[in-house]
């Protein structure tokens, strides 16, 4: 199980001196959707220069031109690139295409994405290589539920593994854990939190031990 | 009518150059969503900056946080942001209330979104300003005919005005007329051909003359 870190501030500065911080403790640095519309991928490429030992996720939800825009993140340094479920399949197909061609990684986010399963297992077989089950930030506050959704992914893949995103706080891991996703993203609670480091150690006490 | 330039090179002083030649017979100046993920919020005020006198959308293709989004391109100068018509209402609704309280416009753009239409005129009665009938990029080569969707989109708007983007070239504007977008947004045939000004006029040949 791997933490990524979604950087949901757009200052670039303060969201390096977040990482100076715990990146001990993360797995995966996301350059969040707001921080690419305010620098573009400078901060992609600040963020994998600063810390080369962490993957790096440029969140560019991608809805059309699939193979140009993911090779922008790709180019700038990003180990992975995102692709919104709801992007047509030529469109997904072209960033799975690109990154294939340059030996990184796709998440499908399924953020608002009818019949999220089932579309997951479709692109799944395209060989998208994370599917995230993402409540979005805007509908966090209407009581949604992610766990039903996160079960049916998660019976359905055969190939990619499962992330989850959106809201994700400590009193929400132990309901998260027996669903197994391979990347827990966690935004607001580290990056608004007094003392980021004690968030993050918060999530990871969830995690299971390592063999 | 108006003419929307769609700045799909992610190269900023390109486009710049590219402006310089062609600002007298375009509207609206719309970065593109690739310019905006290579050079952030900086294209949109480079821009606006340098082109006073036109329009500016930014193609941000918002899909949550609503809100804080369409603030950074409003921030940045943006006369127009876009919010991607399969965001979840409480997305779109928070653009729509961040224009309002800046002042600004939102186009809502329909690429890849079911049943269109009805969406369109849902976020009409919402307060979207334009409702964008965009072929996406990569379907382009796929033969969709968007003339059925404008036709539809149009005889249900009531407050908003639309706006046709996605391989728009001279010989498909005798089919777009009848319908009579607010907005025409030409990308490729103009920022490809060799002589922009000439593809640019070739366009507005088809625009109705002004009363």
């Amino acid at each position: 199980m791997k933490l990524q870190l979604a950087l949901d501030q757009i200052d670039l500065n303060a969201c390096c001196a977040l990482l100076d911080q715990i990146a001990d403790l993360i797995d995966i640095a996301e350059i969040g959707t707001p921080l690419i519309m305010q620098e573009g991928a400078a901060a992609v490429r600040r963020v994998k220069d600063d810390f080369p030992h962490l993957e790096v996720l440029a969140d560019l939800k991608i809805m059309d031109a699939g193979a140009h825009e993911a090779a922008i993140g790709f180019d700038a340094g990003a180990d992975i690139v995102t692709v919104l479920g709801v992007a047509h399949d030529s469109t997904i197909g072209g960033v799975i295409d690109q990154a294939r061609a340059s030996q990184r990684q796709v998440m499908v986010d399924l953020i608002a994405t009818p019949d999220a399963a089932q579309r997951a297992a479709q692109l799944d077989v395209m060989g998208a290589d994370y599917l995230c089950v993402h409540t979005a930030y805007d509908i966090q506050s209407q009581g949604h539920d992610p766990l039903e959704e996160l079960q049916r992914v998660q019976t359905l893949l055969r190939h990619g593994a499962m992330a989850v995103a959106g809201g994700v706080k400590p009193q929400i891991m132990p309901g998260l854990l027996p669903y197994n996703p391979e990347i827990v993203v966690v935004g607001g609670f580290i990056t608004g939190h007094d003392d980021p480091r004690q968030a993050a150690q918060a999530i990871k006490e969830h995690f299971p031990q390592e063999q």
